[in-house]
This record gives structure tokens, C-alpha cells and sequence, in this order.
């Protein structure tokens, strides 16, 4: 038997229960060609909710019924295809549901075998080593950083943002975190070395962001949008980049009655000069062994602080589990151990 | 005796009586190293209105008390320099007023002798040969517009628009416009040889630029923002790129208690991979020459239709002249006769 998550109702603002359905499902006999995958790892991430709603995106929504899409790590537990032996760990998108029919032709995208043996923990290949730290050096790189620069990174302690962080700081930059909380802004500057980091739940956030960029803002790696990326555009310098990685803040407004509020400072661009580049790491495939090397390079030599924050608790918690990056729980990369 | 317009305070929203004032004052004796230039042409540009903030523009802001800044031509009716003999025509920053003392120490940037014999009327070196129509050149250039691709060009009878169309259509990129009332986009695809221009006015026209967008939007040449450019963005393709010129809907609320309405789409740029790509034509003082034969050359071969407003009524009309900017009343460039 396989438990999934099938979308029932497209979300209207958060996720809610209802949108979301459990389901039991018994598992076919393979075909010649497919191979049966047990999820161990479900990543969790802001983009989870685009698939969920009917608009223009980068993929096609998740239909209704259908199994919700997720990115993963499991282990083939059955085969009848020679790329894919039993005990082999794979990763790709295996969905919320506990058992994934390998099969190409069914599939958006076929699977990837992970190499033997693994060259780091697992769950780095869902974050540090995965989609989630290739994004952050594939932006880091597309909005040119210099040494001597001051780049803004909202969502500092976030799977992406902690990781661009860190590459930010190996290029020599003054580097600005933006996160939720002191806790995570202490981690940001304690663990993860940023020289400073801003609480955007204080009340003088925006004061605050000013006194940590008394230079202006040469890159902003934004992954939230909303006001907060609205007073980072009144930072910016001439010649500036803004890495457009993310916009959580608005994800939840996406197919809702609730409009997100709009930004009021695009206008800065033009007075600044301005470059906004807007990106996804799946353009970037060709880069992605560079990328990976660079990382597992840094964490090898400790210059890659990597968190994670792992949810226990099997299929049935991903909805809840999801949710903290909406509220803003987790530190590092949100993953659910869906089996050992 | 020289009458100038003197900025006594900043505009909340609309200029309105009394942000500015008309005075007389007498004119000095010219000093070594001054001469003085009457203006006959005084150009009326939506980025006047930035001038008049205090807000972090691309300029200092106009300060209060002093004269309008504004771009113009005119000739030296006296002079105690050699660089520029009586007779000559000049051009640059005149400012609102009849008379402007030429006087590197004291102007924010020394004017410019235009050649002579001059190898077009007058004003179009305000025009389709001078700032604006650099702008164009420059920013269909940044957008990297190719054959075959679709551009949609905001305010497409403007003094920026039109000649960006123009340009468009010499590159055999299809060109789609956006103006305000039936006439202006009659005169878009007729007289300007767009290949259609929605009316903003019209209630349907979110519906007639998707339909005359059919297969997207590669380039988006943007002079308005607001929620024009908001329905672009959702039009754009993978890839896109939106060359930020002008956001004139948002000007008036610059300084002032309104916010702008703000743009909710930009996520778009994440969906599609799109850049936005603030300029500013004074960034690109080293094309101008460039851009100016290739004008002249598009202007002597019949390709560039040069459309002009000129406004007669002396220096005392400048203030209604250019609040046709924001009605939206003027076709091509809006100049102000100062002087014959």
C-alpha cells in the first residue's frame, strides 16, 4: 500500500485542511521498465505552494487529483529496469506520497541515481548539495558579486539564503541577512557569518536595515518580495543587481481572492540603474556538477555551515510540516523523513 | 529682463498653482568666461516631475527656490566666451525661464554647441535626434531585441515610444503599442507603421493586448508602469526582457501622501526568467554619436517619422504645456516655444 497526498481543492491563502487529501492507494505489479522507490527524504520548499495554484508558472500546476509534487531521496525497493538496482538511492520528484513508480515515461522527469558511495550525508542532496544550494550559487554568481560589495539576503537562514550567504561571504562581500526573529539573526551572524542581521519582525526593521548598509546595497538575493523587498529597492545603489530567487511573500496570494500588496520602489531601477534578473535553478543543469563541486568543496574545508531542519512523523505530517516555511519555523532546509 | 519659473514647493501629487512661481528679475552683467543664451525651445519630459521631489532620484531634487530644472536650445544673444560665439545655438540644461546665464562653474552641466549648418530642424535635436530618441535607441539595444520577437511599447506615440517603434520595426521585430484614446493608436499603426496598439482607454484593453500578443511578450519596453505594466509582466515569455525607461503612472506620487498603486506581478520575472533593465540614457553619453547617425540616417532614408507638440505661448505656458504629459494630450514630443 502507498500513502499519498492527491490535491483536492486549489489553496485560497494558506494551505488548509481539505485542499490536501491522504489517501491509501495499493501499489501496481511493475512493468518491464519501472522500478518501485521508497521516499526516505520529502524536501519541502516556498515553490510548493506555485505548483499548488492554477497560474502562469514555471510548471505546469499540479492537476487536481493528482499526486502533490515534491522533490525527494529514496531508495529502489523493487525493479525491472537495469539503471535503477534495488538498494539504489535516488532523488528527483517523487511526490508527497510514500512509495514512487519509476517509470520515465509517467514521470515529468525521469529520476537521478545518486552516486555510490555518497560523498556527503544524505539530506545534503536535497539542500547544501542539492536544488537549494546550486540555486544559491547559480544567483550568487548571476548577479555578479564583487569583493568589497554589500549584498542584502532576505530568508538569511533559509535553505537558500544560508548557503548564498556563506558563498557571499568566500567572495569577500559585506554580507546583510534579513530574518524572522532574533534567534535566527544571532545564528545568522554567529553561525553563518554574516557581518550583520536585521529582524524583520522588530519594529524598527527598517531602520535597522538602513544602519547595516550605511554603504547602500550593491546585490539584493531576494527570496521573500513583499515590503521588505520594497525598502530594500529605496537601499540600492547604481549599478545594482537584484538576484530574483523568490517571492514567498506573495506565494500565498497566488490563485486567492487576496492580492499580494505590489511593489511601490520598482521605480528605483531606473534611477539606480538597475538590473533585476529573475532565475531558476533548473536553467542552470549545465553548471549543476560545477556548482555541486564548489559546495562540497567548501563544506569539506568547513566553510559551509549546512542546517536543516528534519521533520519526523512519516507521510501524513508534510502538510503540517510545510507550513513552517510559512510561518517561518524552520532554520536551514525543511525536510520530512517520510521512512528510514 | 529674464522670467523664470522659480519651484516654491513640491507637488503632492498633480503639479498644481503655486508649487510654482513666474518672476522677473533682471538680468546680470556677464563676467568673463559667462555667456547668455535665450532659450527658444524649452523640452517638457515626464521626468520633470522627478526633479521636482525630494526623493532618491537620479538627480539632486530641484532645490526649493531655485529654477525649474529643464532641458532646452538656445542661442547666445551675448558673450564673453570663446567657445561660444553670438549666434550660436546651444543646448542643455536652460531651465524654465527665458534666459540662462552659460556658466560652467554655476550649471549642474555645461550646455552643448550644436553643430552648424544644422542637419535637421531645430527642435528634433530635443527630440527624435536628442535625449529622447537616444533613449529609445538605447534601451531597444539593452533589451537585445531580435528578429521576429514581439515588443510592447508603453506610451507608444510618446517622444520615447515612437521612435522605439519605429527602431522595433527596422530590427523586423513585431511591434505592439500601448496608447491612450482611438486616434493615438490609429496614428501608431498608421503614420508610426506599428503592427497594432491597444487603447488603454478602453474598457477591454487587457483583452486587446492579449490578443494582439498572441504569442507572448519577448520585450517590453516600459515608459508607464503601474497596472498597464502589471498586465504586461503576465504576458511575458521565457526569457523576456523589459528595458525599465520611464514609470510616468507613479510620478505624480512621488513626494507626495498617494502611494502608487504598486506592481503585483513581478514574480513573473522568476516564472519566466525574465531581466529588468533600468537605464538612464545619460549613462550611455559614450553611444550618443552612434546613436544619433543612426537616427539621422533613419530620419534622411523616410524610416523615422518625427512627431512633435509644440506648444506656442512663451516661457509663462510651461506649467499647463507640460501637464499634457499626464492627460496624455500631446503626440510625439512636447516642446515649449520660448522664443522665436
Amino acid at each position: 500500500m502507498n500513502r499519498a497526498y492527491r490535491l483536492r481543492r486549489r489553496p485560497d491563502g494558506d494551505l488548509a485542511e481539505g485542499d490536501l487529501e491522504l489517501v491509501s492507494e495499493e501499489l501496481p505489479e511493475l512493468a518491464e521498465g519501472q522500478a518501485l522507490v521508497r521516499t526516505e527524504l520529502l524536501s519541502l520548499d516556498p515553490t510548493n505552494r506555485i505548483w499548488m495554484s492554477d497560474i502562469k508558472g514555471y510548471m505546469p500546476p499540479v492537476p487536481i487529483g493528482a499526486v502533490m509534487r515534491g522533490l525527494g531521496i529514496g531508495e529502489v525497493v523493487e525493479s525491472r529496469r537495469e539503471d535503477m538496482p534495488v538498494g539504489a538511492k535516488v532523488s528527483g520528484f517523487l511526490g508527497w506520497q510514500e512509495y514512487c513508480l519509476a517509470d520515465d515515461a509517467r514521470l515529468e522527469a525521469p529520476l537521478s541515481v545518486l552516486p555510490e558511495p555518497l560523498p556527503a550525508p544524505l539530506p545534503a542532496f536535497l539542500g547544501a548539495l542539492g536544488h537549494t544550494g546550486i540555486t544559491a550559487y547559480i544567483g550568487i554568481d548571476l548577479a555578479g558579486l564583487q569583493e568589497g560589495e554589500t549584498i542584502v539576503i532576505s530568508a538569511a537562514c533559509g535553505a537558500v539564503g544560508s548557503v548564498a550567504g556563506q558563498i557571499a561571504r568566500e567572495r569577500g562581500a559585506r554580507v546583510v541577512g534579513i530574518a524572522g526573529g532574533p534567534e535566527k539573526c544571532a545564528h545568522a551572524v554567529e553561525a553563518l557569518g554574516y557581518d550583520a542581521c536585521v529582524d524583520h519582525r522588530a519594529d524598527d526593521w527598517r531602520e535597522q536595515l538602513d544602519a547595516a548598509t550605511p554603504d547602500g546595497v550593491d546585490v539584493d538575493f531576494e527570496n521573500v518580495g513583499g515590503e521588505i523587498m520594497d525598502h530594500v529597492l529605496m537601499r540600492l545603489n547604481i549599478g545594482s543587481r537584484i538576484a530574483l530567487c523568490g517571492m514567498i511573500a506573495d506565494y500565498n496570494a497566488y490563485g486567492s481572492t487576496h492580492h499580494p500588496v505590489g511593489l511601490r520602489n520598482v521605480g528605483q531601477l531606473i534611477m539606480q540603474r538597475a538590473t533585476m534578473i529573475g532565475f531558476l535553478v533548473l536553467d542552470h543543469a549545465d553548471r549543476f556538477e560545477e556548482a555541486i563541486t564548489h559546495l562540497a568543496t567548501m563544506l569539506g574545508e568547513g566553510k559551509l555551515v549546512y542546517d536543516e531542519t528534519l521533520v519526523e512523523g512519516g507521510i501524513a505530517a508534510a502538510p503540517d510540516a510545510y507550513a513552517q516555511l510559512f510561518t517561518g519555523t524552520n532554520v536551514g532546509k525543511l525536510l520530512l523523513r517520510v521512512a528510514e
